[in-house]
């Protein structure tokens, strides 16, 4: 049987980018004089992996029911900007370019995944839509050829209940995720945004 | 107060090459369907912390009272090596060069951190010699300038006692820890070994 410290090394190893040698290197490193961060570590993973679901208005992680941007007063209600991942959403708020509300799809269209516009939320991305009359809604999928085809079927869906759709500009290169992405990309990109329907 | 997602980032960020970026992509690999491998870490964080303690003969780290290496009866119990930390001890396990048995010091001699003989538990060490009658001890700490006078100080300390005291060849490069060096260099440190005592 495995001892505590080498299934520790295991475990670390599962971790994406982090492999057996970082792994042997995180676990002494803790055993080694930092322990109280192991269990802080252990602590916040078991409460993070527990307590956080998504909020109902915009599918982001939340350990409440509506997540604090949806429950923000000072947030512009007015606009709306439609993300991939949370980790993008978690991205631009750290640029600071975009005072509106979010909606958060948990991927990209892949019909050969079993990804469609159900799983994506569109039917309550519609309904919200059709609700909060938003004066923009901004697609920020990742340019990706699958994040490309999501923000087609996403106008496709919303186009006919919003005044004004846009995209981000194309100042994001070709191939990446939105993730990876600078606050100061991310900024060029929010301002240089292109009509996909004028404002009416 | 921050939310267990961000508290996780944080966390994430403390230990040692992940930073607050690495941090927020581990934590949201984890939250976007891996949550059972976070659970999984968690749980053996918080085992590994609390029941790893130190072996009562060779120092290093283990479940038990006694390590399996201590108990095991197919190690050549007339054979030592003494390393300076449990990662050392974990690399030259994995390139399978040492049949022997370990002493683990915990650190390396540093006067200015307080850390001197006692709390390299040479006393203890001392008196395995004394007892175990071994016909070589190999001496593993690091080349650095503390690892050398470390090195220096146990030879005078157990020479007296032992009839063969071997430190390892420089074919580590200079001012390289152990834990970093691949299973082939340890393998030719190991062949080369220098002898301080020359075998009566």
């Amino acid at each position: 049987m495995a001892s505590p410290l080498q299934e520790l090394i295991d475990a670390f190893a599962l971790l994406p980018g982090i492999g057996a040698k970082t792994g042997q290197r995180l676990t002494y490193h803790l055993l080694d004089g930092k322990r109280d961060i192991g269990h802080r570590l252990a602590r916040c993973l078991e409460k993070a992996m527990t307590a956080t679901r998504r909020c109902r208005q915009c599918r982001d992680y939340s350990e409440d029911e509506l997540c604090a941007i949806c429950r923000d007063p000072r947030r512009d209600s007015n606009k709306l900007c439609v993300v991939e991942k949370p980790i993008d959403l978690y991205a631009l708020e750290e640029s600071r370019i975009f005072p509106g509300l979010y909606f958060v799809l948990h991927g990209s269209l892949s019909p050969l995944e079993g990804i469609g516009p159900d799983e994506l939320g569109l039917p309550q991305l519609r309904s919200l839509v059709d609700k909060m009359n938003f004066t923009e809604v901004v697609l920020a999928t990742g340019t990706t050829l699958e994040g490309e085809a999501t923000a087609q079927i996403i106008s496709d869906t919303i186009s006919p209940s919003v005044s004004s759709l846009t995209r981000l500009a194309h100042g994001i290169p070709l191939g990446e995720s939105l993730e990876y992405m600078d606050a100061g990309t991310l900024s060029l990109a929010f301002r240089a945004r292109a009509q996909l329907k004028p404002q009416q």
